[in-house]
């Protein structure tokens, strides 16, 4: 694990996203949470809380942050939820794979209860940083 | 967490996987094992192994599993790395979110241990199902 | 941990609560589920499914169990709510620990959510066993 | 999870309690350790300290924090237990949550070793903050 | 981590040992229990419970087992400590790591213990098995 | 748990070792990386990354740090495998225990893996402290 005990600590913001497909009717039940297994977008929320926090329990070459913030947003069309994860903190290195690990627990979360209707027709995909603020980049996904 | 206990035991096995893409020249070093944070193949091994018995600690929903059976294999293209992850157990629910959390935890790793190399022009897709056996479905994926 | 190698596998069902005092104008609230930091019914359900899974990982004595189902209730009083969880599984020993535990960890989770708006007057109590069913013993609270 | 980057790191200590009730014979028993499952007071002692540490873990809300010391102490009647614990730390937000999970988890620990002599007659109650300094509240319990 | 789902389930029973090196005096401390941070040999022998069951969390390639039994015991000269543990389970897998990793964590709990009193002058040594019943072998160490 | 609120923040930084006794052929197959496990330097480096981090939570009288470096190196003779790990941080208090923690967690992976080639024929010793600075001792191991 590389040494960051010489990098500044600056304010680290990073945005991330997971989407996941799903037949349309399971999303509207998804929307109006309606599924067999409860409110899906509150369970996958609060996994996503959990999963931002224990990133370096998961990822081996992780730093260990003190996170200050965390934002968890649903968008939606007719065939997908996309997950939106903003990770906040001040530290000497940046919040990234926070971010995508909290996104992608959650969308797994999503799956999870999905499933039952709608079977393995589903897929998760375009997991990637939207966003990322503090250190030396700065970057914005065109 | 829906009640399994009527169902029967019986062999389980899925198989799941999630595809990084990054440049070639950063799948090159990776394969190569030569990059400046190490052997991402096998920490990324380690990591879903990990990652596949700690599936219900991520996911709300999901039941424990005396995993049997876990087993990580790469595959490549010229611009990526595609994990799978097979699982294996006698029990009485599958083990598909298992496969599909170890995948993308790996997945999750190789971006954290290519990003010193790739920046931003990294991402994770086609997390899915690739086959499952045991209980009431037969699955493969064409 | 003392030995249930010798006891038989039985099925196993524990009900437990915890019940949470709080102001009538919070308990409103948390009810229609607009409290400043979200629906906290809903967060506590998943804290309350983890936790029930984490229980051995928690106190020291006891054992690891494959917890088959576990069901989180509400019940409402004017100035307070408790939680009720239903946990269920076929094991050698029974799983009283992870309902309470459960239970206790979904009150703190409802308690940190209503802090910002109840202060310091907020109060767990009555965390305590109401049925017990499996192994030798048969249980109903009066 | 709410932003806590603008707060003021301060000096932050938190003291909360949980009561276990049992019966006489049973807490004569706890406080000459002599009971089956062991001295169920140090193994209360050590839950206490993990639970302390892996509070965000597991209230989804929470924010991770270095606790900085940690302090578990006891006081008796004749049909209960009262387990305190003090939690200090510097940090941008309180550790009242973190006091709250220690208290439960010890009482639920000392609980699970009471079980084999207490049965059902067990009860934890008035979990609840004693004191609270640090940040723009001042707290201590009539 | 290796298919173990053709093995048959036997009763399993390891027992491992790890030592503690440490000055006469402070041995004579910490079996007096008069230690400054407590009572070392009750908190390692918490921290040896959750270990055992916490070790293929641990160890990536060690299977999930339910154990049914952990037992630690001590052994003492002038100027060491010797931590003993007995793990039990009727499982596909033997439990000999789930006994060297409770061994060496228990050794670990009570170094950090005896730090303030031994300084630099501690050591583990002879972590290893004693015996393994149940499966194929049968060992006894001589 | 001691506080050490009242400590210094300065560097930190420990190193520890643990040292696992093998046949020399079977340490021939782990330094030519062809065990049937896999490569068990790669799975006991995650491992011991993993474990530093996790220390706190495993030694109940551990304070939570955040890690700013982690090293594993290997050394061999020919019946050996030395485990060196040094971490690394800005804290109020030493990483003594999470260098000593990693080493023992690395060694125990690398057991768990020689085990289907060496049997019963391995031993952990020499886990000590070998370099130390930081705070108000500065030690280096003879």
């Amino acid at each position: 694990m590389k040494n960051v005990g010489e990098k500044a600590i600056t304010e680290r913001i990073a945005v991330a996203q997971a989407v996941l497909d799903a037949p349309a009717a399971v999303i509207a039940r998804l929307r109006a949470r309606t599924l067999d297994k409860g409110d899906a977008l509150e369970m996958a929320r609060a996994a996503a809380f959990l999963a931002a926090k224990r990133t370096p329990d998961l990822l081996p070459l992780c730093h260990p942050l003190l996170l200050e913030k965390i934002d968890v947003r649903y968008e939606f069309t007719e065939t997908s939820v996309t997950v939106q994860v903003e990770v906040g903190t001040q530290a000497r290195t940046g919040v990234e794979m926070e971010a995508l690990t909290a996104a992608s627990i959650a969308a797994l979360t999503l799956y999870d209860m999905l499933k039952p209707h709608a079977g393995t027709d589903l897929r998760i995909h375009d997991v990637l940083l939207l966003k990322k603020t503090g250190g030396k980049s700065h970057f914005v996904r065109a």
